[in-house]
């Protein structure tokens, strides 16, 4: 029997991964559908709000990737133990989300002017304030990004870095030691470094 | 004795707002606190990553005005019937979350010929491209923005509407009818009805 879910998305890591690290955690089979880019312009017309990924479940079709990695961090039981604690893990989540969206908009920027003198503000002062409080809350929380346990917060970070890296050119974490612990702890747990050893072959 | 809860934010409706309609449907007393916009400098490095709203409950502090407003979605039980319904309402939410920032990328643009530059395709593409598929969505769910009956999603989208407008300069919904229905429904609860008469006077 095919799984029940598919997961449609480029074949890159990108905003899939964290979906894909918290299936794989939960051990739930899930149809990996990667695309080649070529096809996009012919399958973005079909996507709800002309983005992916997209998750199909039952008939159903569900978009936006942060909104389907806590669907699944429900179900393979990595939120919080109350309504308090998942909004401070929501928090994070988003939080890394707003992180990424400011790398995202240097990267992707197409005038190279605009590039260039979005380049310092983002290097210098937006991801050292960001990485230097992450970094903080990691070393008060137990190893963790959020209620002092492992939660999805963790997963969702670990799993989107190397696509913020890639979209940086460098190494962003490598001075933050308490988020270079995390990365290590998650990439150590058994579901996760078997994934990341059988995933297909990606640069981000 | 005083309200449990306190929410801070400028003295706007914007990004806070949402959080206003869910407690004041729920009928959650809470400290509607409202800094003056001079004193935003010395505030600033005592939020969590510099930003506001942030929620204070029980000695903790909260932010992630997005996180908040889904904590109380739960309190009043405006969320879905199950984890597959609150994915679509919160695929929703994100969709107008991308939609707002968007806006803001053109509005909040200090550099004049890009921000020019910006105007033609937000307002002739992005905006048209979100408001005819959320329309065609309030359409087939029964007058709502998710799984058929009144959720977090139209609440939230109400209440930003009007910020939405603001950083446009116009009314963005006049030429969708589920869309102004939909804001008609919501304006009509009385809780809402009565919160928004006798919130303070904002421009957005």
């Amino acid at each position: 029997m095919a799984p029940a879910y598919k997961l449609t998305y480029f074949p890159v890591e990108a905003l899939a991964e964290p979906i894909r690290f918290l299936l794989n955690y939960g051990g739930i089979e899930f149809e990996d559908h990667r695309f080649d880019r070529e096809n996009w312009p012919q399958l973005k017309p079909n996507m709800p709000f002309g983005q992916v990924p997209i998750l199909e479940y039952n008939g159903k079709v569900a978009h936006q990737s942060v909104a389907m990695a806590r669907f699944f961090a429900k179900k393979v039981k990595l939120v919080g133990n109350d309504d308090w604690e998942d909004l401070e893990i929501d928090a994070i989540v988003d939080t890394i989300s707003d992180l990424r969206q400011k790398i995202a908009l240097y990267h992707y920027e197409q005038n190279e002017a605009v590039k260039e003198s979005r380049k310092e503000p983002l290097f210098k002062e937006t991801i050292p304030y960001y990485l230097q409080r992450l970094d903080a809350i990691v070393k008060a929380n137990n190893g963790h990004l959020a209620v002092g346990k492992l939660t999805w917060a963790d997963l969702f970070f670990v799993a989107l870095l190397k696509y913020l890296c890639f979209m940086c050119g460098s190494d962003i974490i490598a001075d933050y030691p308490n988020l270079v612990a995390l990365k290590k702890s998650v990439l150590e747990i058994p579901a996760i470094k078997n994934w990341v050893e059988k995933r297909p072959k990606s640069d981000m």
